[in-house]
Protein backbone atom coordinates (compact mmCIF):
# COMPACT_ATOMS: atom_id res chain seq x y z
CA UNK A 1 0.00 0.00 0.00
CA UNK A 2 1.48 3.33 -0.87
CA UNK A 3 2.18 5.56 2.28
CA UNK A 4 2.20 9.13 2.77
CA UNK A 5 3.42 11.46 5.52
CA UNK A 6 0.38 14.19 5.91
CA UNK A 7 1.07 17.81 7.82
CA UNK A 8 -1.38 18.08 10.06
CA UNK A 9 -1.85 22.01 11.86
CA UNK A 10 -5.14 21.01 13.23
CA UNK A 11 -6.55 23.17 10.73
CA UNK A 12 -9.74 22.55 8.37
CA UNK A 13 -7.23 22.13 5.17
CA UNK A 14 -4.31 19.89 6.34
CA UNK A 15 -6.96 17.25 7.88
CA UNK A 16 -9.09 17.47 4.39
CA UNK A 17 -5.93 16.86 2.54
CA UNK A 18 -5.28 14.15 4.80
CA UNK A 19 -8.46 12.76 3.85
CA UNK A 20 -8.25 13.40 0.25
CA UNK A 21 -5.14 11.31 0.05
CA UNK A 22 -6.63 8.50 2.28
CA UNK A 23 -9.37 8.14 -0.04
CA UNK A 24 -7.19 7.74 -2.91
CA UNK A 25 -5.99 4.41 -1.72
CA UNK A 26 -2.51 6.06 0.39
CA UNK A 27 -1.69 4.91 3.78
CA UNK A 28 -1.18 7.80 5.52
CA UNK A 29 0.79 8.95 8.69
CA UNK A 30 0.07 11.94 10.05
CA UNK A 31 2.93 14.44 11.47
CA UNK A 32 2.58 17.91 13.27
CA UNK A 33 5.61 20.06 13.50
CA UNK A 34 5.07 21.93 16.99
CA UNK A 35 6.59 25.23 15.80
CA UNK A 36 6.51 27.43 19.18
CA UNK A 37 3.06 28.79 18.04
CA UNK A 38 1.12 30.13 20.38
CA UNK A 39 -1.47 27.96 20.94
CA UNK A 40 -1.19 24.20 22.06
CA UNK A 41 -4.84 24.09 20.71
CA UNK A 42 -3.91 23.67 17.19
CA UNK A 43 -1.60 20.17 18.58
CA UNK A 44 -4.73 19.00 20.45
CA UNK A 45 -7.37 19.63 17.16
CA UNK A 46 -4.34 17.95 15.24
CA UNK A 47 -4.23 14.94 17.65
CA UNK A 48 -8.52 14.29 17.84
CA UNK A 49 -8.65 15.35 14.14
CA UNK A 50 -5.59 11.78 13.33
CA UNK A 51 -7.83 10.03 15.76
CA UNK A 52 -11.34 10.77 14.41
CA UNK A 53 -10.01 9.79 11.07
CA UNK A 54 -8.72 6.55 12.19
CA UNK A 55 -5.18 7.42 10.78
CA UNK A 56 -1.85 6.05 13.29
CA UNK A 57 -0.93 8.20 16.08
CA UNK A 58 0.11 11.35 15.06
CA UNK A 59 3.54 12.21 15.29
CA UNK A 60 4.83 15.31 17.12
CA UNK A 61 8.09 16.78 16.08
CA UNK A 62 9.24 20.35 18.52
CA UNK A 63 11.01 23.06 16.77
CA UNK A 64 11.27 26.52 18.09
CA UNK A 65 10.99 28.90 15.80
CA UNK A 66 10.73 32.38 17.83
CA UNK A 67 14.52 31.71 18.55
CA UNK A 68 14.07 33.52 14.75
CA UNK A 69 10.97 35.45 14.88
CA UNK A 70 10.14 37.22 11.68
CA UNK A 71 6.39 36.78 11.62
CA UNK A 72 3.29 37.23 14.12
CA UNK A 73 2.92 33.46 14.35
CA UNK A 74 6.50 33.01 16.20
CA UNK A 75 6.98 36.63 17.66
CA UNK A 76 5.45 39.16 19.62
CA UNK A 77 3.65 41.03 16.50
CA UNK A 78 0.04 41.77 16.64
CA UNK A 79 -1.98 38.84 14.46
CA UNK A 80 -4.39 41.38 12.22
CA UNK A 81 -8.09 41.42 12.74
CA UNK A 82 -10.81 42.30 11.03
CA UNK A 83 -9.84 42.63 7.76
CA UNK A 84 -11.98 41.76 4.94
CA UNK A 85 -12.49 38.81 2.94
CA UNK A 86 -11.42 41.54 0.22
CA UNK A 87 -8.43 43.35 1.79
CA UNK A 88 -7.22 39.91 2.56
CA UNK A 89 -7.57 39.09 -1.38
CA UNK A 90 -6.14 42.18 -2.11
CA UNK A 91 -2.96 40.93 -0.17
CA UNK A 92 -3.02 38.33 -2.84
CA UNK A 93 -3.40 39.76 -6.18
CA UNK A 94 -0.61 42.58 -4.62
CA UNK A 95 1.46 40.12 -4.10
CA UNK A 96 2.20 40.93 -0.44
CA UNK A 97 2.94 38.79 1.90
CA UNK A 98 0.96 38.96 5.38
CA UNK A 99 2.41 39.42 8.57
CA UNK A 100 1.66 35.37 9.31
CA UNK A 101 3.97 34.78 6.80
CA UNK A 102 6.75 32.51 8.49
CA UNK A 103 9.85 32.61 6.81
CA UNK A 104 10.42 29.98 5.06
CA UNK A 105 7.67 28.06 7.40
CA UNK A 106 6.47 25.36 4.51
CA UNK A 107 10.03 24.36 4.03
CA UNK A 108 10.88 23.52 7.45
CA UNK A 109 8.00 21.62 7.56
CA UNK A 110 8.90 19.47 4.39
CA UNK A 111 11.63 18.83 5.34
CA UNK A 112 10.48 17.42 8.43
CA UNK A 113 8.01 15.64 6.54
CA UNK A 114 10.79 14.19 4.23
CA UNK A 115 12.72 12.98 7.22
CA UNK A 116 9.81 10.87 8.43
CA UNK A 117 8.91 9.79 5.11
CA UNK A 118 12.18 8.39 4.12
CA UNK A 119 12.34 6.51 7.81
CA UNK A 120 8.99 4.85 6.54
CA UNK A 121 9.64 4.46 3.03
CA UNK A 122 7.14 6.77 1.96
CA UNK A 123 7.64 8.84 -0.82
CA UNK A 124 4.69 11.11 -0.77
CA UNK A 125 4.10 14.18 1.41
CA UNK A 126 0.86 16.07 1.83
CA UNK A 127 0.65 19.12 2.72
CA UNK A 128 -2.91 21.37 3.08
CA UNK A 129 -1.33 24.60 0.89
CA UNK A 130 -4.33 26.42 -1.24
CA UNK A 131 -3.75 29.18 -3.27
CA UNK A 132 -6.35 30.75 -3.92
CA UNK A 133 -8.53 31.63 -0.93
CA UNK A 134 -5.31 32.62 0.98
CA UNK A 135 -2.29 33.58 -0.44
CA UNK A 136 0.67 35.74 -0.99
CA UNK A 137 2.15 33.27 1.28
CA UNK A 138 5.46 32.28 -1.70
CA UNK A 139 5.25 28.59 -0.14
CA UNK A 140 2.18 27.52 -1.30
CA UNK A 141 2.65 28.12 -4.89
CA UNK A 142 2.41 25.05 -7.25
CA UNK A 143 6.24 26.38 -8.79
CA UNK A 144 7.49 26.00 -5.44
CA UNK A 145 6.06 23.01 -4.33
CA UNK A 146 7.46 21.18 -7.44
CA UNK A 147 10.81 22.56 -6.43
CA UNK A 148 10.84 20.87 -3.41
CA UNK A 149 10.06 17.87 -5.29
CA UNK A 150 13.02 17.92 -7.49
CA UNK A 151 14.95 18.69 -4.03
CA UNK A 152 14.04 15.84 -2.31
CA UNK A 153 15.16 13.64 -4.67
CA UNK A 154 18.51 14.75 -4.51
CA UNK A 155 18.18 15.04 -1.30
CA UNK A 156 17.92 11.90 0.71
CA UNK A 157 18.98 8.42 0.79
CA UNK A 158 15.54 6.72 -1.33
CA UNK A 159 16.35 9.41 -3.76
CA UNK A 160 19.75 8.75 -4.41
CA UNK A 161 19.24 4.73 -3.91
CA UNK A 162 16.39 5.39 -6.97
CA UNK A 163 13.99 3.51 -4.50
CA UNK A 164 11.24 5.56 -5.41
CA UNK A 165 9.78 9.20 -6.49
CA UNK A 166 9.05 12.06 -3.87
CA UNK A 167 5.86 13.58 -4.36
CA UNK A 168 4.59 16.23 -2.91
CA UNK A 169 0.80 16.69 -2.42
CA UNK A 170 -1.50 19.22 -2.48
CA UNK A 171 -4.52 18.08 -3.92
CA UNK A 172 -6.25 21.74 -2.33
CA UNK A 173 -4.49 23.65 -4.13
CA UNK A 174 -6.11 25.12 -6.84
CA UNK A 175 -9.82 24.50 -4.30
CA UNK A 176 -12.04 27.49 -3.01
CA UNK A 177 -12.20 27.37 0.79
CA UNK A 178 -16.37 26.66 0.12
CA UNK A 179 -15.20 23.53 -1.92
CA UNK A 180 -13.04 22.37 0.48
CA UNK A 181 -15.52 22.48 3.00
CA UNK A 182 -17.94 20.08 1.05
CA UNK A 183 -15.14 17.98 0.39
CA UNK A 184 -14.31 17.63 4.09
CA UNK A 185 -18.14 16.62 4.63
CA UNK A 186 -17.85 14.25 1.84
CA UNK A 187 -14.59 12.52 3.18
CA UNK A 188 -16.34 12.33 7.01
CA UNK A 189 -13.67 15.35 8.08
CA UNK A 190 -14.96 16.47 11.43
CA UNK A 191 -14.86 19.79 10.81
CA UNK A 192 -16.06 20.61 14.38
CA UNK A 193 -12.52 19.58 15.43
CA UNK A 194 -10.39 21.55 13.24
CA UNK A 195 -8.55 24.39 14.36
CA UNK A 196 -8.17 27.47 11.97
CA UNK A 197 -7.84 30.52 14.14
CA UNK A 198 -4.47 32.34 14.81
CA UNK A 199 -5.12 34.10 17.83
CA UNK A 200 -7.44 31.46 19.63
CA UNK A 201 -8.63 31.85 23.10
CA UNK A 202 -6.83 29.71 26.10
CA UNK A 203 -10.48 27.22 25.68
CA UNK A 204 -9.76 27.00 22.46
CA UNK A 205 -12.94 29.32 21.13
CA UNK A 206 -11.64 30.78 17.53
CA UNK A 207 -11.41 34.97 17.31
CA UNK A 208 -13.83 35.24 14.53
CA UNK A 209 -11.30 38.11 12.91
CA UNK A 210 -8.20 37.32 12.39
CA UNK A 211 -7.48 36.45 8.66
CA UNK A 212 -7.83 32.68 9.03
CA UNK A 213 -11.33 32.84 10.64
CA UNK A 214 -12.80 35.53 8.41
CA UNK A 215 -11.91 32.93 5.55
CA UNK A 216 -13.32 30.11 7.33
CA UNK A 217 -16.46 32.08 8.03
CA UNK A 218 -16.82 32.88 4.28
CA UNK A 219 -16.32 29.45 3.05
CA UNK A 220 -18.74 27.98 5.47
CA UNK A 221 -21.13 30.42 4.23
CA UNK A 222 -20.40 30.57 0.40
CA UNK A 223 -20.79 26.30 0.99
CA UNK A 224 -24.06 26.70 2.44
CA UNK A 225 -22.73 24.77 5.77
CA UNK A 226 -23.69 25.32 9.00
CA UNK A 227 -20.05 26.30 10.93
CA UNK A 228 -19.43 24.16 13.70
CA UNK A 229 -16.98 26.35 14.90
CA UNK A 230 -16.72 27.65 18.99
CA UNK A 231 -16.11 31.13 18.15
CA UNK A 232 -15.61 33.30 20.95
CA UNK A 233 -18.50 35.59 22.45
CA UNK A 234 -18.60 39.64 21.83
CA UNK A 235 -16.37 38.91 18.83
CA UNK A 236 -16.17 42.39 17.08
CA UNK A 237 -16.33 41.89 13.24
CA UNK A 238 -19.98 40.95 11.94
CA UNK A 239 -20.68 37.17 11.67
CA UNK A 240 -22.35 37.51 8.34
CA UNK A 241 -18.80 38.18 6.20
CA UNK A 242 -21.07 38.69 2.80
CA UNK A 243 -21.47 42.53 3.73
CA UNK A 244 -17.70 42.76 4.26
CA UNK A 245 -17.02 41.30 0.47
CA UNK B 1 28.13 44.06 3.39
CA UNK B 2 26.93 40.92 2.61
CA UNK B 3 25.36 39.03 5.04
CA UNK B 4 25.59 35.33 5.39
CA UNK B 5 24.04 32.37 7.77
CA UNK B 6 26.32 30.00 8.93
CA UNK B 7 25.37 26.53 10.02
CA UNK B 8 27.52 25.47 13.13
CA UNK B 9 27.71 21.85 14.42
CA UNK B 10 30.75 22.48 16.55
CA UNK B 11 32.99 20.56 14.40
CA UNK B 12 36.18 21.59 12.02
CA UNK B 13 34.27 21.78 8.88
CA UNK B 14 31.54 23.68 9.51
CA UNK B 15 33.58 26.82 11.58
CA UNK B 16 36.28 26.35 8.45
CA UNK B 17 33.39 26.98 6.39
CA UNK B 18 32.16 29.78 8.42
CA UNK B 19 35.42 31.60 8.56
CA UNK B 20 36.52 31.21 4.83
CA UNK B 21 33.53 32.96 4.25
CA UNK B 22 33.87 35.52 6.80
CA UNK B 23 37.53 35.97 5.19
CA UNK B 24 35.96 36.60 2.07
CA UNK B 25 33.91 39.75 2.65
CA UNK B 26 31.09 38.54 4.52
CA UNK B 27 29.17 39.36 7.60
CA UNK B 28 28.66 35.92 9.08
CA UNK B 29 25.73 35.33 11.79
CA UNK B 30 26.02 31.73 13.00
CA UNK B 31 23.27 29.19 13.75
CA UNK B 32 23.62 26.00 15.66
CA UNK B 33 20.83 23.59 15.16
CA UNK B 34 19.99 21.19 18.20
CA UNK B 35 18.85 18.36 16.85
CA UNK B 36 18.34 16.13 19.86
CA UNK B 37 22.05 14.98 19.24
CA UNK B 38 23.45 12.95 22.15
CA UNK B 39 25.86 15.41 23.16
CA UNK B 40 25.17 18.90 24.17
CA UNK B 41 29.26 19.29 23.76
CA UNK B 42 28.48 20.23 20.32
CA UNK B 43 26.64 22.92 21.10
CA UNK B 44 29.24 24.21 23.60
CA UNK B 45 31.53 24.01 20.88
CA UNK B 46 30.00 25.86 18.45
CA UNK B 47 29.16 28.60 20.88
CA UNK B 48 32.69 28.97 21.91
CA UNK B 49 33.86 28.60 18.03
CA UNK B 50 31.50 31.61 17.63
CA UNK B 51 33.13 33.56 20.30
CA UNK B 52 36.85 32.68 19.02
CA UNK B 53 36.02 34.18 15.65
CA UNK B 54 34.20 37.25 16.86
CA UNK B 55 31.24 36.45 15.38
CA UNK B 56 27.46 37.50 16.45
CA UNK B 57 26.15 35.45 19.29
CA UNK B 58 25.20 31.84 18.01
CA UNK B 59 21.38 31.17 17.37
CA UNK B 60 20.45 28.07 18.56
CA UNK B 61 17.42 26.20 17.09
CA UNK B 62 16.24 23.20 18.71
CA UNK B 63 14.25 20.34 17.20
CA UNK B 64 14.04 16.83 18.35
CA UNK B 65 14.65 14.66 15.56
CA UNK B 66 14.24 11.64 17.79
CA UNK B 67 10.81 11.84 17.36
CA UNK B 68 11.82 10.56 14.29
CA UNK B 69 14.33 8.13 14.47
CA UNK B 70 15.88 6.41 12.00
CA UNK B 71 19.66 7.56 12.59
CA UNK B 72 22.61 6.16 14.97
CA UNK B 73 22.65 10.30 15.63
CA UNK B 74 19.11 10.42 16.91
CA UNK B 75 18.14 6.97 17.99
CA UNK B 76 19.28 4.19 20.58
CA UNK B 77 21.96 2.24 17.81
CA UNK B 78 25.23 1.98 17.91
CA UNK B 79 27.66 4.51 16.17
CA UNK B 80 30.30 2.20 14.16
CA UNK B 81 34.12 2.00 15.74
CA UNK B 82 36.89 1.37 14.83
CA UNK B 83 36.65 1.26 10.80
CA UNK B 84 39.64 2.22 9.15
CA UNK B 85 39.71 5.60 6.76
CA UNK B 86 39.82 2.97 3.96
CA UNK B 87 36.93 1.40 5.14
CA UNK B 88 35.00 4.82 5.52
CA UNK B 89 35.92 5.40 2.16
CA UNK B 90 34.69 1.85 0.22
CA UNK B 91 30.94 2.73 1.69
CA UNK B 92 31.28 5.92 -0.21
CA UNK B 93 32.85 4.68 -3.57
CA UNK B 94 29.93 1.83 -2.80
CA UNK B 95 27.41 4.52 -2.57
CA UNK B 96 26.19 3.39 0.51
CA UNK B 97 25.24 5.57 2.72
CA UNK B 98 25.81 5.42 6.48
CA UNK B 99 24.08 4.46 9.30
CA UNK B 100 24.95 7.78 10.96
CA UNK B 101 22.70 9.35 8.10
CA UNK B 102 20.17 11.26 9.58
CA UNK B 103 17.50 11.53 7.07
CA UNK B 104 16.89 14.59 5.81
CA UNK B 105 19.09 16.44 8.08
CA UNK B 106 20.88 19.22 5.41
CA UNK B 107 17.65 19.75 4.01
CA UNK B 108 16.16 20.46 7.66
CA UNK B 109 19.27 22.31 8.65
CA UNK B 110 19.14 24.35 5.75
CA UNK B 111 15.63 25.01 5.30
CA UNK B 112 16.17 26.67 9.26
CA UNK B 113 18.96 28.80 8.29
CA UNK B 114 16.83 30.04 5.39
CA UNK B 115 14.26 31.09 7.50
CA UNK B 116 16.47 32.67 9.84
CA UNK B 117 18.69 34.20 6.65
CA UNK B 118 14.97 35.94 5.47
CA UNK B 119 14.89 37.85 9.11
CA UNK B 120 18.31 39.01 8.12
CA UNK B 121 17.92 40.01 4.61
CA UNK B 122 20.48 37.77 4.34
CA UNK B 123 20.96 35.44 1.07
CA UNK B 124 23.91 33.57 1.76
CA UNK B 125 23.47 29.90 3.40
CA UNK B 126 26.86 28.40 4.63
CA UNK B 127 27.07 24.60 5.38
CA UNK B 128 30.66 23.19 5.65
CA UNK B 129 29.43 19.87 3.58
CA UNK B 130 32.15 17.87 2.45
CA UNK B 131 31.57 15.43 -0.79
CA UNK B 132 35.59 13.92 -0.90
CA UNK B 133 36.97 12.93 2.22
CA UNK B 134 33.10 11.62 3.93
CA UNK B 135 30.77 11.41 2.20
CA UNK B 136 27.66 8.68 0.95
CA UNK B 137 25.89 11.15 2.30
CA UNK B 138 23.19 12.12 -0.88
CA UNK B 139 23.15 15.91 0.67
CA UNK B 140 26.59 16.22 0.90
CA UNK B 141 26.16 16.80 -3.11
CA UNK B 142 26.79 19.86 -5.27
CA UNK B 143 23.97 18.74 -7.03
CA UNK B 144 21.66 18.54 -4.13
CA UNK B 145 23.04 21.75 -3.30
CA UNK B 146 22.27 23.46 -6.27
CA UNK B 147 18.41 22.26 -5.73
CA UNK B 148 18.43 23.70 -2.41
CA UNK B 149 19.30 27.02 -3.65
CA UNK B 150 16.54 27.16 -6.64
CA UNK B 151 13.60 25.56 -4.10
CA UNK B 152 15.09 28.35 -2.16
CA UNK B 153 14.30 30.98 -4.42
CA UNK B 154 10.81 30.26 -4.55
CA UNK B 155 10.30 29.50 -0.66
CA UNK B 156 10.51 32.67 0.62
CA UNK B 157 9.06 36.13 0.47
CA UNK B 158 12.51 37.77 -0.38
CA UNK B 159 12.91 35.32 -3.49
CA UNK B 160 9.38 35.83 -4.53
CA UNK B 161 10.01 39.38 -4.31
CA UNK B 162 13.21 39.39 -6.32
CA UNK B 163 15.21 40.94 -3.47
CA UNK B 164 18.12 38.61 -3.53
CA UNK B 165 19.78 35.35 -5.07
CA UNK B 166 19.96 32.87 -2.55
CA UNK B 167 23.49 30.73 -2.92
CA UNK B 168 24.55 27.83 -0.85
CA UNK B 169 27.68 28.37 -0.15
CA UNK B 170 30.05 24.84 0.89
CA UNK B 171 33.48 25.94 0.26
CA UNK B 172 34.61 22.99 2.12
CA UNK B 173 32.84 20.70 -0.67
CA UNK B 174 36.01 19.71 -3.37
CA UNK B 175 39.04 19.79 -0.36
CA UNK B 176 40.03 17.20 1.56
CA UNK B 177 40.78 17.02 5.44
CA UNK B 178 43.96 17.59 5.04
CA UNK B 179 43.40 20.72 2.75
CA UNK B 180 40.82 22.15 5.24
CA UNK B 181 42.84 21.97 8.80
CA UNK B 182 45.94 23.89 6.63
CA UNK B 183 42.98 26.32 5.48
CA UNK B 184 41.34 26.64 9.00
CA UNK B 185 45.21 27.75 10.44
CA UNK B 186 45.79 30.22 8.11
CA UNK B 187 42.32 31.81 9.10
CA UNK B 188 42.92 31.62 12.84
CA UNK B 189 40.19 29.07 13.12
CA UNK B 190 40.34 27.94 16.95
CA UNK B 191 40.84 23.68 15.97
CA UNK B 192 41.23 22.76 19.60
CA UNK B 193 37.76 24.30 20.39
CA UNK B 194 36.13 22.12 17.88
CA UNK B 195 34.26 19.03 18.49
CA UNK B 196 34.13 16.48 15.75
CA UNK B 197 33.72 13.43 17.33
CA UNK B 198 29.68 11.47 17.19
CA UNK B 199 30.44 10.02 20.43
CA UNK B 200 32.27 11.76 22.98
CA UNK B 201 32.68 11.10 26.60
CA UNK B 202 30.14 12.96 29.19
CA UNK B 203 33.25 15.59 29.70
CA UNK B 204 33.72 16.60 25.66
CA UNK B 205 36.73 14.02 25.25
CA UNK B 206 36.64 12.69 21.74
CA UNK B 207 36.38 8.60 21.67
CA UNK B 208 39.36 8.43 18.82
CA UNK B 209 37.49 5.54 17.30
CA UNK B 210 34.21 6.43 15.13
CA UNK B 211 34.60 8.03 11.59
CA UNK B 212 34.25 10.95 12.53
CA UNK B 213 37.07 10.80 14.47
CA UNK B 214 39.31 8.51 12.15
CA UNK B 215 38.88 11.06 9.27
CA UNK B 216 39.81 13.80 11.73
CA UNK B 217 43.06 12.08 12.77
CA UNK B 218 43.97 11.07 9.69
CA UNK B 219 43.27 14.70 8.45
CA UNK B 220 45.60 16.03 10.91
CA UNK B 221 48.54 13.21 10.17
CA UNK B 222 48.03 14.14 6.59
CA UNK B 223 48.45 17.99 7.38
CA UNK B 224 51.45 17.61 9.19
CA UNK B 225 50.13 19.47 12.21
CA UNK B 226 49.59 18.64 15.41
CA UNK B 227 46.52 16.95 16.46
CA UNK B 228 45.51 19.26 19.78
CA UNK B 229 41.94 17.02 20.23
CA UNK B 230 41.42 15.88 23.59
CA UNK B 231 41.18 12.32 23.27
CA UNK B 232 39.34 9.77 25.71
CA UNK B 233 42.46 7.46 27.13
CA UNK B 234 42.55 3.72 26.09
CA UNK B 235 40.88 4.27 22.96
CA UNK B 236 41.53 0.98 21.15
CA UNK B 237 42.46 2.37 17.97
CA UNK B 238 45.80 2.64 17.00
CA UNK B 239 46.45 6.26 17.42
CA UNK B 240 48.87 6.02 13.88
CA UNK B 241 45.98 6.19 11.28
CA UNK B 242 48.75 5.67 8.39
CA UNK B 243 48.35 2.13 9.36
CA UNK B 244 44.87 2.19 8.47
CA UNK B 245 44.72 2.98 4.75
Amino acid sequence: MNRAVALLSGGLDSATAAAIVRSEGSEVFPLAVAYGQRHAVELEAARNVAKALLLPELRIVQIDLRAIGGSALTAPIEVPKGRSAAAIASDVLGAAVPITYVPARNTIFLSVALSYAETLGAFDLVIGANALDYSGYPDCRSEYLESFERMAQLATRAGLEGRGRYRVRAPLIAMTKAEIIRRAMELGVPLELTQSCYDPAPDGAACGACDACVLRRKGFEEAGVLDPTRYQTGVAVSPRHSQNR
